[in-house]
């Protein structure tokens, strides 16, 4: 049986004068590229082994590089529809075998051509299998129109009713290349109308007509920002930090054009412009109004992240030309290893055909696709409104305005002058920032008290004390005191008496621990505020006096605060620095302990 | 509102003396990595917007980086279930949308929490839609769990009804975390379960119950070849040529441990005894006999082809323990950013668990998942029976087998002595190897003739000779003779006169052009093959005499290889090379010429 074909020239042995081996900004390139494979020869055997052995509706035939419907049953007196080619582009093929798609696949190793003996297994068991003749339907590269087409000819002469489509969707040529378009991500749409048409009944004749009729009407065009090295091998070509390549097939070679980087909605547009253009001979006709299916294909390597941006630029500049988007697929559909690009495909479709792409199918890899158009419908929602405004009365015994407003004063005052030495104490174990950032608070604090009368309610001015901080003092430090404050107004809603400040206390404690992660021990701020509220909760018993216990809080803070200079960092970020004693105590519990000190002395300075 | 607040320090700043700036084999770092997007600050917003614009199911809420199933309405009296998180992990979380999965998502910037205020808008929209509940889906990471805890308290103010579910499913830390195991790839699992619970009506107390224990059954661990960039910074550590990282989070963050590159199976080994080794304080309980569900996934920018590998290892490695796998997702789960690396997710799964694995979702990033096991069932189907071998009779005319040998013979001796005029014909234009092509199948001919009785039947020798030449000649040629004798045999089944070898050649010619592409003046052999088929065509006269008819045709394919020295290549890899005319003949040209006159000369020698 025929030997594998090689697709395209070896990587190793770029031409001559074209392109410096060192280019400024070029890395150097490493002979071989790390792969996360067990052989170099092996590889493709493995991984498609690898997805036969993780999908159960899908078995290879023994002694063949071929993976087939493991319900070969249910073909009987449906067309088969075989396809495959190089390995290197998972996950096509073997990812769109299953019921309305793919019937198998044969796979040769990387990026060549499969073995003519496997194809013809291939055949032979899809006919044994009792199904309406095979359609084999390959990529246009040379090496598989051959072997795919030997492999028909001798299933021909066995008897089996066998027609090939060969698919070219690429639109990177503008002039008319004599070995035809190459075949690229379209071949997946094909996979899928041939898959429903077939799963529908048709007859290997009307699909054949169909398929080509599809496949006429298509075009692909891809981007790329780096190479992809075939398992053995360095990379297949070289680009500059700044540069990217356009129009390349799915072998690693490079693409007709090299580009600077420009944003991401340029290199959009500059893609659909040359794909539609009147010059260009593999163009797609895109006319407005007219309705398209677009993919988004990853090559390979490309983030999601980007592959979103450009998904996105892509909706919005196809519907500024008056194209419609009937669907649009976004993700991995058929790849150059890990080349880090991105292609996109355009197939003109009416309804009928969308019909054949909305059908049913079980290929793993086809994805979860809405069936209602792109276009045309609302992206955004109205947001919803504010939560309700509840207008509780103001619970009895809240402290007076002017009292509050002496108090916080107070509070910023003392974190002002405490800058500098946290800042220190926090360069020994973290940022040096703690002191800025409590500093910071002190000052949107004090912007709003000369700003905005304070509100009445108790839990309202906790509410809205914590949205101040985690709009202005930024950092976790702003995230924890705005949750402290959140979880201490509940308790304040319908009460204002001592103990519901005790109860407001533990509250914001339990907060903070909940979503922080940290407790007692762990030297940061909820040492001097769990060693405070220990204490507070003497004010739950009937007659309590507020000042004294809270004095006593003070203190016990204050000693909290300067213990955990014997303590290890056990959360934040001083736990990752060191597991050494730090020997001098977390800036966090001494800014808390001051705060506490500050209400204390603000309080006492008004009942004096 | 809240401000974001960054999940890990920002990679610019590596921590001093750790790594050596240039290890011999490891690349410069580029100051910032290309990257597909319109702007840094932008380029999470635009990847968002981009995967809504793609997803008719799903919308943008106003003014928020959430992304809402857009049919809300569908949620009346279900529990709504909110995810999210910083982006660069896509197509998590947003391409999880849809019924049986999540209701929305809240997306930061890359790695950082989202903003609180964002978070909140999420919950009051679904509240808002008459949800019977919320349930937060929220990463094991101190932003998210802060953020995400905010929003649930300040939700709670307004009276709605929050819960929130942290998943931790890190295995990579041996000993017991104060910030306990972070939130990776395990949180799409428990997206579905949570998912097909609300979907059919459980409470959002049933939910967080069963949610918390299958968060509580869980691990993952990922290695990786290579860091990933956030956009606008340079990569996010350093590993040499022939490192990979093990036990990484999704922030970019080092792994806990760095290793030598080696096979695939070794590598996975490794993980999984990792995950569940009994001094793992984070460990998944993997005892023989356990069903687990297992997720291969890509954190960005690993090869498909590499990742079916990893894959079949995973399944292989777990059976060999005598773990049953339930079921395995291969794809892109939970990315970071571009990472070229894999992780691996278990999940102890029985029964019950299954069924909401494998309940149905819309959500576009889910995969089509076969709802059968993985273990326990034939991988392999048994090859398909040889094609049916048609013994028909020996047509009359059929030359005799000696006459055959010394025709065979004689185009051996001819191609062998040509090998080095061939070769040098062929590094003019292409890779220099054209003779020794030929020679090989020769003496691959020879070998053949010297072993092996002659088929007395024409097609036979021509079908014979075909599979020889595939196997051993090799390289297009081989590909395109196999395919020329392949097709040409089929006129010789029933008949065996001068018209049928006419209609042979024809036959040959005209699958050799369909497949290979090219056809008469493109520098190929098809012009001295095509030159003599047009004379041959006079032996379709009644009574035309062979040799003379043979004599013409040989002379004329002569005339056409030497013709072949004006001509532009237009196809065969001389058609990459050069658009100038190459001054000397097509050697295949040459080659097919040389092939006929060894034929017509064998025959003369007999009839002499």
């Amino acid at each position: 049986m025929g030997g594998p074909v090689p697709l395209c020239s070896p990587p190793a042995s770029p031409v001559r004068g074209t392109v410096p081996l060192a280019l400024p900004h070029i890395c150097p390139t490493p002979a071989v590229s790390k792969k996360l494979v067990n052989s170099v020869p092996g590889c493709a055997d493995d991984a498609l082994a690898g997805l036969v052995a993780c999908n159960p509706a899908i078995q290879l035939l023994q002694g063949h590089q071929v993976a087939l419907r493991s319900d070969l049953e249910n073909i009987r007196g449906r067309v088969a529809l075989l396809s495959g080619g190089g390995s290197g582009h998972e996950p096509a093929h073997a990812g769109y075998i299953g019921k309305g798609m793919l019937t198998g696949v044969v796979a040769g190793a990387v990026f060549t051509s499969p073995a003519v003996g496997s194809i013809l297994a291939a055949i032979r068991a899809v006919t044994q299998a009792g199904s309406a003749g095979t359609l084999l339907i390959v990529k246009n590269y040379t090496g598989d129109r051959l072997n795919f087409g030997l492999a028909l000819e001798q299933a021909r002469a066995e008897g089996a009713d066998v027609q090939m489509v060969v698919v070219g969707d690429d639109s990177a040529f503008t002039a008319q290349k004599k070995a035809g378009r190459r075949g690229l991500c379209g071949t997946v749409l094909i996979h899928k109308v041939a898959g429903a048409l077939a799963e529908a009944g048709a007859s290997l004749e009307k699909v054949v007509h169909r398929v080509k009729a599809a496949a006429g009407a298509m075009g692909t065009l891809g981007v790329s920002l780096s190479p992809c090295s075939v398992p053995g091998s360095g990379p297949t070509f070289q680009l500059a930090q700044d540069e990217l390549e356009l129009g390349l097939g799915i072998h690693g070679e490079a693409g007709v054009r090299r580009m600077k980087m420009v944003p991401a909605d340029e290199i959009v547009k500059t893609m659909l412009d040359h794909m539609s253009s009147s010059s260009n001979a593999s163009r797609v006709a895109l006319e407005p109004g007219a309705s398209v299916v677009l993919v988004v294909n990853n090559l390979g390597g490309l983030s999601f992240l980007e592959l979103g941006v450009v998904a996105g630029a892509a909706v919005h500049c196809l519907e500024d030309r008056g194209v419609r988007v009937a669907r649009a697929l976004v993700g991995t559909f058929m790849t150059a290893l890990e080349m880090a690009g991105v292609s996109l495909t355009l197939l003109l479709a009416d309804d009928d055909l969308l019909g054949l792409i909305d059908a049913e199918t079980t290929a793993v890899a086809w994805p979860n696709l809405a069936r209602v158009p792109v276009t045309g419908r609302s992206r955004v929602l109205a947001a919803p409104e504010e939560g309700p405004k509840v207008e509780e009365p103001i619970p009895a015994g809240a402290p007076a305005s002017q009292r509050v407003q002496l108090v916080l004063e107070r509070v910023c005052s003392t974190l002002l002058g405490l800058q500098e030495e946290l800042n220190e104490l926090d360069r020994a174990a973290g940022d040096g920032d703690c002191g800025s950032t409590h500093a910071r608070a002190a000052r949107a604090i004090q912007e709003w008290l000369n700003s905005t009368p304070l509100p009445a309610r108790p839990s309202q001015l906790l509410s809205t004390l914590a949205r101040l901080l985690l709009e202005k003092m930024g950092g976790s430090s702003g995230a924890l005191y705005g949750l402290f404050l959140t979880a201490a107004a509940q308790p304040l809603q319908s009460r204002s008496d001592p103990a519901a400040w005790a109860a407001a206390m533990e509250a914001g404690i339990e907060a903070m621990q909940r979503y922080g992660g940290a407790a007692p021990g762990d030297r940061t701020m909820l040492d001097s505020l769990c060693a405070a509220a220990e204490e507070l909760r003497a004010l739950q018993a009937p007659g309590a006096d507020l000042l004294p216990v809270l004095a006593k809080a003070v203190q016990s803070a204050e000693a909290a605060a300067e213990s955990t200079k014997n303590m290890e960092a056990g959360a934040g970020r001083a736990s990752y620095i060191s597991s050494a004693r730090l020997e001098l105590p977390d800036p966090g519990a001494v800014a808390a302990a001051a705060v506490l000190r500050a209400v204390l002395e603000g309080l006492q300075s008004q009942s004096g």
